[in-house]
């Protein structure tokens, strides 16, 4: 089964679990809308990608840790186009979800996907609990205070701001968790996976940043201008448009070279490339490197 | 140690750990006003209470069973507190924590209160892996979507609303989860508890409404006619005030009368009987009784 397939499977069977009789039809409306259609899904997929690398021994708990991953960012997604945030119309192509079922069922389901995401894991039967444990924790201090993406869209309200510490835990925290959660399940070691998730996370940000600049907003499916609009920390603003560029190609070798010997090496190692040109087509990469500085 | 400072002392302990200097400074100050200082911390409590009746065998995941649903209750006061909710001012008798810190932070201070809740539980060492995944499990059905308290306040959304299943999820599932997990902690059978906390948590939401309707602001530590003034469904609404309060001792008898046997039978009752005072005196009883209804 092609990686994405399986994790839209996964992701309907998980969040079927919050719908029932007695639940408010609007939040499981709610949750639905924040969770389908998906975007590029790119933490889940890493997960699945390094799980396989990892000989995929616990396919349940795997799925499980990738849908726990992607109903956190979709949570993050939700309360982030609030209109305390971004007051952003529109996200993934579709309206956002408070413009949708207003700002109340908005402010919920995010609350309640945080809870799901939890219950993917723990409604799942594991012959493993450490690892369920394990996996967890993980995912909990990628999201949580210090270090994790709620901690990162904080650093947002704060006057001083040092850009790698905030897009690490903005950005970083949760790509550092897809991958080492794909190791953890499998009773692999996750450190030697976590390399991978950091220099992916870092070069995500950073096109998110450039492409924020560039005005692409079909492409993003979201508004853009957002960063300068908001004021927020900034790779294209640090580093102008091309030295951002230069930065992003810097970090993309690090993802490759990063990951770990074995079977699977040189197709993680392909997929990581075609992140690359999805995030940042050779056309941008080109132009903007004849461009003045 | 009196239960009350038990509480205190592993709030403190467990809030601790979000506060590390790659935190952002403001977020753990909202999260700290919105924890401390506590209401009547009845919650955990509860759950305390229930764990000496079982022996209290492991009192350090006790602790953290406790801490995890008294920070979900915080997250859903911030959260409630805010705009696009009660927009109330005041809670525990200070300023909200969207007053104090803005919007932005309240909507993050909310979301990393739900994940600590789970780092109480996931970071407390334990010899019994399975009883910290059932306290889990017990605590995200009690918060998240279909019968938590998050699904409980997504009803005040929709137009047709039963009111004892609102009542059941706003309140009364975070109580059931109070007493179960003091039992689940020690190993006990979490059921035998289950109508301690149903019967509890309704007379908690039923007082609530008394209270709300008879504006006792500064009893409350919160503005009043809230109920009225937002559309809630409300027992005082619903069955009229000395209704209400009629309805509200039934719930304590029932409560006293589901205690389960044991040699803390009569010291749990005690307690009953001296929170249903605290939450609706004597004297508003004795007037309202003679109040025409």
């Amino acid at each position: 089964m092609p990686l994405l397939e399986r994790i839209e499977t996964a992701l309907t069977h998980h969040l079927a679990r919050a719908d029932s009789p007695s639940s408010p039809p609007q939040l499981v409306m709610a949750m639905h809308h924040a969770v389908f259609p998906g975007g590029a899904r790119i933490r889940p997929q890493l997960c699945l990608a390094v799980s396989l690398a990892c000989g995929d021994n616990a396919p349940e708990l795997t799925n499980a840790a990738a849908c726990a991953i992607e109903l956190m960012h979709c949570a993050s997604l939700v309360h982030d186009d609030m209109p305390c945030f971004d007051d952003a119309d529109t996200r993934r192509g579709q309206v956002a979800v408070h413009k949708a079922f207003g700002e109340p069922l908005a402010l919920l389901c995010g609350d309640a996907l945080i809870v799901q995401a939890y219950q993917c894991l723990l409604q799942t039967p594991s012959a493993h609990p450490e690892r369920t444990l394990a996996l967890m924790q993980l995912i909990s201090d990628s999201v949580g205070a210090p270090d994790g993406i709620v901690a990162g869209q904080a650093w947002e309200c704060e006057t001083r701001v040092e850009l790698s510490q905030y897009q690490r835990a903005k950005t970083g925290a949760l790509f550092v968790a897809s991958t080492c959660a794909g190791a953890l399940a499998n009773g692999a070691d996750p450190q030697a996976w976590r390399g991978l998730g950091e220099a992916l996370g870092e070069a995500y940000q950073v096109a998110d940043d450039i492409r924020d600049v560039m005005g692409d907003a079909q492409h993003l499916g979201k508004p853009v201008g957002q960063d300068v609009h908001h004021g927020r920390p900034s790779a294209a603003a640090a580093l102008g448009l091309a030295g951002a560029i230069q930065y992003f190609e810097g970090l993309i070798q690090r993802a490759v070279a990063s990951v770990p010997a074995g079977p699977r090496q040189s197709s993680l190692q392909k997929l990581v490339l075609m992140e690359s040109e999805r995030l940042v087509p050779r056309h941008v990469i080109s132009h903007a490197s004849v461009a003045p500085v």
